[in-house]
Parts: C-alpha cells; structure tokens; sequence
C-alpha cells in the first residue's frame, strides 16, 4: 500500500519532487509511519524497485533451470514476457523512469539489477568475462524492450512476441555462452544449438 | 539559444510541466517570439529533438559509405561515438529522459527517429523485413547506450569501447543482414565476415 502509493509519486513527480510526505499522504498514513518502515527517501525507492522487479529478480532462476543451450531463449522469454504483461509492467516503468531521470535513483536501480539478476546470470556462467556477457545481453533485453514497449517504434511495437524472440534469443546466447577464444572471429555470436 | 533553453527546460522540468513561457523566460525573450518561431510547445520539442539527434541523424549516411559486410561496425561506432562524447551526450539524454517519461514527447521523439534513422535504414537493406531488422539492430544499441552511460551497469560502463565495438558490431550486422530463410537455424545471427 505504502509501496504502491510510493511507486506512483515516484512515477508521476518524478524522483526529485517525490517525498516521504507527499507519498504518505498518498497511502493516508503519517509521515512517521513510511519513516519507521522504510527509512529515508531513497530507502523507499530502494523497496519500490524491488517489489516492482520482483518478477523480473526471479530471472535467474528460471534461466538455470533448463539446457544451457537453451538459456538464451529462456531469458528473453522471461525478460519480454514480464514487459508483455501490462501488470507486470507498469510498475517497472514507473521504476525505469525514475532512474533515468535521476543519478540517485539510477544508483539503487543499478545496485538492485546488479545484485539481484546480472551478477547471479553471470556467476551462472562460470567464464572470465561472464559479467560483461550478462551486461551485453540485458543491453540488447533492455533496448528492445525499451523500443517495442516504451518507445513504441514500429514495427518492433507491434509484431508477434515470437518473432521477436526467434531473433533476439540467439543473440542473448551469443552474448551469454558464445566461444569468444577462437582467431579471426571477434565477436561472433554463433549458436550453440 | 531558444533551443537551448527548450532542452533544459525539457531535462529538468519534465516535458509535462515545461512551457512555451518557461522556455521564453530561461531564455530571456517573450513567448510571442517562441511561438512564432516554433509553434506549439510539441513543434518546441520536435525542434530541440531534431538539434539535439543532429549527429545521430548523420547514421544513415555514416553507414552507407563503406562495405555491406561492416555496416554493423560502421553503425555501432557511430552511435557508441555520439555517446561516448559528453557534448553529444548530454542533449540526447535530455531528450530521451522526457520520451520515456511523456507520451507526446515519446511519439515526437519515435516519429522523427523512425523518420530520419530507422526507415533510411532500412531502405538501404533492401530486405523484405528490413524495418523490424533495423529496429532491433537499434535495440542492441540502444540498450548498450543506457546500460553504460545512463543507469552505468559495470563492467559496462568503464570497459573499453573496443571491447563494446568487438562485441556488438557482429550483433548489429546480423541483424541487419543475416541470411533469415536457411531452414532449421532460426533467428541465428550469422556473420557476414
């Protein structure tokens, strides 16, 4: 309640204008009471992000569970599919706005994604470069879920989630698992299946 | 000097509560004089888009000059490049915190976008699904350029560019060009060199 009421100050003042009070008085509680809760102001959006990237903080269990040369595919299936759901993603918006507009906001945001899905995805992995790989492929994640669902770019925003996933969930295992050691390749996406 | 203004008063205000008589106040010069130049405060944004996305909108032809089989490099370093320079970076950031965070200056942003970079583009490909190509070409962009230089993901945001470049040009190549009609390899992002 206090979380929802916070996440829509967030969304709708934007970080800098949100307060403790303005969203207590969103949640009709005392000031005091998100203070005894929460903590300060960025302590709060710290528990909004989380609630709101619930879903999506479950990632990296879904993506060990299941063939390695299939983790590419099951990511952006998860990751697309949390977008997809108009439940699941208005409270992300919400967050991503935040952090985009804010350096404050941006820090716990990166914090939270870093902790809870990029650093567990990698350790997954087990290779030198892992956290690179998991930053490059939530890049292409996060772009196209930006374009399709932010953003709206046609035909991206409206072409069927399959054919969106039969070409980014290759790249998503390029990014992840590729063999980046051989010679006269740098850089090559190539399919483990 | 008006446009200046408009972009600063888009970043810090938020395109919603921005004015036509914020812009001409930050600006020093009467609201008359904005809207006769400009218009409405949406031909306002449309304007600080176009100067702001100036270097961006110089892609297609960046792109063009050169080999078919490096666009996906020629097109990366393009992009990464505007962002990587802080002169560049900042007004393109101004204009992509007020996209995402407002639907009108979303649709003026995707317009001009889709307009000036995706679709020519995409007529240079020559392919039938050429636009969704492009479009997710540009997600891998755009998701690397938020990743590193807005929400500042490590080891994203201090690696350096080469390794990005390394990684993400045969992406963006695929995407654009790869051979889609070869039975059984769906969505492999194959590389043209």
């Amino acid at each position: 309640m206090i979380l929802d009421a916070a996440r829509a100050q967030f969304s709708e003042r934007g970080y800098e204008k949100a307060s403790v009070r303005s969203i207590a008085k969103a949640a009709g509680v005392d000031s005091a009471l998100v203070h005894h809760y929460f903590g300060t102001k960025e302590q709060v959006f710290a528990a909004a992000v989380e609630v709101a990237f619930a879903p999506a903080f479950q990632a990296p269990g879904a993506v060990e569970a299941g063939p390695p040369e299939e983790l590419g595919e099951r990511l952006t299936r998860f990751i697309l599919g949390v977008w997809e759901n108009p439940e699941t993603r208005a409270p992300l918006l919400a967050i991503v706005r935040s952090a985009v507009n804010n350096e404050t906001a941006a820090a716990v945001f990166r914090d939270l994604v870093t902790g809870q899905v990029l650093s567990r995805i990698a350790r997954g992995l087990d290779l030198p470069d892992a956290e690179l790989r998991a930053g490059l492929a939530a890049a292409q994640l996060v772009g196209t879920a930006m374009l399709r669902y932010v953003i709206k770019v046609e035909p991206l925003a409206s072409v069927d989630l399959e054919q969106i996933v039969a070409r980014v969930a290759p790249v998503v295992q390029g990014h992840l698992t590729a063999d980046r050691t051989r010679p006269g390749r740098p850089g090559t996406a190539d399919q483990a299946r």
